[in-house]
């Protein structure tokens, strides 16, 4: 971990650390040093010196207070960061949270008797995406970046010129694996999560979402049972349930991710037939599971020979530090299916999204063939441009800032307007804010009330194969603040206020 | 049927006429007057006075000759030209044919025991694609039109001005149902195939592909029996094979598609879940079921409530006479589900097709959005514009004709060099033409043979879901005759010969 100085202090990634293990992290310097350091600012906070938002002294004011370096107090800071006391803010220096993180209880490790569900996500999901579609309706619900997070003119711009030197492309099936240009870009970026791969391991699909449909299709059939997340994503579910399997929901803790040790477990009593995981920013927790997890998961799997199709949508949306590792740069057996897309970074409607499928690359060809033949050719070459051109590390560097800020300002109006027993993840990366509300709240009946009032939200239950966190809703930070979202907040803690009286 | 002025004679469109039944279609008309032009004409074939390739008299001059009237000459011809005697050529007049049509043996309906059969089609179709990615290898198997033939300049064009207008278009997911500006088209062309239709009841799709498959999951599930045509195109065989459902192939005439009466005999005997058919110059035979067949079609599976999935992605592409109407045109409860794309006539690459789910919506719109979620923005924006434009008519005319040469071209060639047995379909739209071969030719050696000469085929076999035609092949005619595919048919003749040896 570099020292930053204080002028330009950032979040600190974390590593693996969590609440109940985060003093293990501090090694071996001085525990008295870091303790006086986290007795003074929780000392200020108690007595309400320092309130909810104020910023904590500066670290080198703090240092020569105390008379410790400024290494320690920078260190003691991240440790009360990982504590959730305090939060770093981009450019500016600590402040304290404007609500003390806890992590939500962890869902139990399901019992033998309904140990896989067969998944039953209801029409609700097709409300919040259907909300997408007025421009009246203000999208919290799916998980959508806004228009102007995302460089499309740029892209279009590329697209334009693409066409201009290629005036005949698209006339022709792309067949997969897909655009060649695209697959050595794809090949090339690959390197910054660990994995070297060649374009012909690479096949372009119609998005992320048809990605994983193939692989999981590839290893899986109808009756076998996935292990996934907990909460997991709503499109995995539907595409589960449609596809006649079962989830196995996993514990995933919100920082760290889906729990090995409760993995092992569930792979010892039920037949796991695949897993279908979200190591990097996970929707909707925002969590990233430490590297060295990822490589115990992938060797866990390899020893019981179980296909892990890993998504990786948001793997280049972290808010700090480097680049995470996928779980593929483990991957010595090609049971590690690979996802991604440029849905969530460049274009949404591009519909350009890829897969790494291992030895299973002939099963997800044919079945490739069969669900949309290929993938559209423009799109595509239009992406490869992108890359190839390097702005696409410039657009990140933006984005991941801009994401940044609107989940904190998301952070500070759950705190303003809902309830002070609410809880929220604190998210690594990625756009989304997922938010415990008061047990006595029901989300869903948040969600038909915040519909009337033209706000789209995504309500907990459809997180779940077994419809659990009912009192759960994920919010959508990736458009840019407004007025009009200030208001829908308010108006969304009106309405859970009013069901708690 | 209206009377053509010889200069200008056209091929008529058979509607219903089969060579048994071809006599019944002349009416009420002197049967002594035709017999003695029929008479005439195979007399000077038989005598060799006229050989293969030769132009018949004119219509004018056999008139005189024979002291009848120019229609009835002219439906004499026509009568011929329905027995395969004759050939009408555009602009030009009618010559002998150059190999006497004769269907192949129709399907037999299964026997109870195979009724249904697990579809097994092999690798052979990963073969047949794979050969469209060498641009060295002669295009004859996929059936793949030349980009020349395609307008894709004009849509590339096109699309460069809806970006210009519209720079931030695609950064957004076009959820279902899609494009409305694509929906309202469709809705506006629907109009000449019989249908009524409100843009409300479309969904867009990445291509016809996506479109079959996410009706054929909407209305069946693994271990169901699905009624298809015989042959069939392989990636409907894919398709079911992929989902574990069942086919049962139905005898189909080569000119009148399905047989009505042997589907309404497996009907009696078999729990058909539902039907997929190409009414519409069905691929590989080229075929067009009459209105009137359609009509009984959708009525006989209407009183059993069997839904019936309908391609008609080579609806747009009859050599002559009017558009033919769609099944669903005759629809009255909601059970046809109509499957299309501009695949076929506009950019193979752009993969904007489009289905019209009619009471199974809400299932085939569940399955999208898990299947792709969207489809991509811009390719649909790009078609709707050309389709407002008017342009498309205008191209259509132009490829029809393009396609019918081409077909002709390919027929001719059948003839020159591959041995005299040899039948070929004679297909009213489309652009393939369905060989049979010798019965002692394997087509799939000859494939493999083929392939070693750089040249693809579509072997029979891939067509059937019990790896019936044996010695048929497909060839796709879509490309433009060259030297390179004149070389490729003599080296195909030569390979059938040797095999005859």
């Amino acid at each position: 971990m570099s020292i930053a100085t204080e002028s330009t202090v950032q979040p600190s990634r974390r590593t693996g650390s969590t609440s109940d293990a985060a003093a293990a992290t501090v090694g071996g310097a001085d525990l008295k040093l870091y303790e006086s350091v986290r007795q003074k600012i929780e000392g200020l906070i108690a007595q309400g010196t320092l309130r909810p938002g104020d910023k904590v002294p500066s670290v080198r004011k703090l240092s020569e207070q105390l008379g410790v370096s400024v290494s320690t107090v920078l260190q003691a800071y991240r440790l009360l960061e990982d504590l959730g006391k305090i939060k770093a803010k981009p450019q500016s220096g600590y402040y304290v949270s404007t609500r003390l993180w806890q992590p939500p209880a962890e869902p139990e490790i399901s019992s033998p008797k309904v140990r896989s569900t067969p998944v039953a996500v209801n029409d609700l999901v097709l409300e919040v995406f259907a909300a997408t579609r007025h421009p009246d309706i203000v999208p919290l619900g799916a998980a959508i970046p806004g228009p102007d997070t995302l460089p499309i003119r740029k892209l279009n711009r590329m697209l334009g010129s693409v066409l201009r030197r290629s005036p005949t492309l698209g006339s022709e099936y792309d067949m997969p694996p897909g655009s060649e240009a695209l697959r050595v870009q794809i090949a090339r970026r690959a390197l910054d999560t660990g994995c070297t791969l060649s374009p012909d391991q690479i096949m372009t699909t119609v998005g992320a979402q048809e990605a994983i449909g193939l692989c999981l299709r590839a290893v899986a059939k109808a009756g076998d049972t996935i292990a996934i997340e907990s909460p997991s994503y709503y499109g995995i579910l539907q595409l589960i349930e449609t596809l006649g399997m079962k989830a196995l929901e996993i514990p995933t803790h919100p920082r760290d991710g889906v729990s090995i040790e409760a993995l092992r477990l569930a792979l010892d009593e039920t037949r796991v037939k695949a897993c279908l995981f979200v190591p990097n920013y996970q929707n909707p927790l925002g969590c990233v599971m430490p590297d060295a997890n990822k490589k115990e998961l992938v060797e866990l799997l390899a020893e019981r020979e179980i296909p892990l199709i890993e998504d990786d949508i948001y793997g280049d949306l972290g808010f700090a530090g480097e680049r995470p590792k996928v779980c593929k740069a483990f991957d010595t057996k090609g049971l590690v299916l690979l996802c991604s897309s440029y849905s969530k970074t460049l274009a949404a409607g591009y519909r350009v999204g890829w897969c790494v499928p291992g030895r299973f690359a002939a099963e997800v060809t044919r079945l490739k063939l069969v669900t949309t033949l290929a993938t559209p050719s423009l799109p595509q070459r239009a992406v490869a441009e992108f890359l190839a051109s390097g702005g696409y590390d410039h657009h990140l560097r933006a984005v991941r800032r801009t994401y940044q800020q609107q989940v904190e300002r998301m952070q500070d109006a759950v705190c303003e307007f809902f309830p002070a027993e609410t809880r929220a993840t604190r998210p690594a990366g990625g756009f989304v804010l997922w938010v415990e509300l008061p047990e006595k709240v029901d989300a869903l009946t948040l969600h038909r009330q915040a519909l009337d009032e033209r706000i789209s939200i995504a309500p907990g239950p459809i997180f779940s194969a077994k419809q659990r966190y009912r009192h759960f809703v994920r919010l959508n930070c990736a458009v840019p603040w407004s007025n009009d979202i200030e208001r829908a907040m308010r108006t969304l803690g009106r309405l859970i206020n009013d069901q708690l009286k």
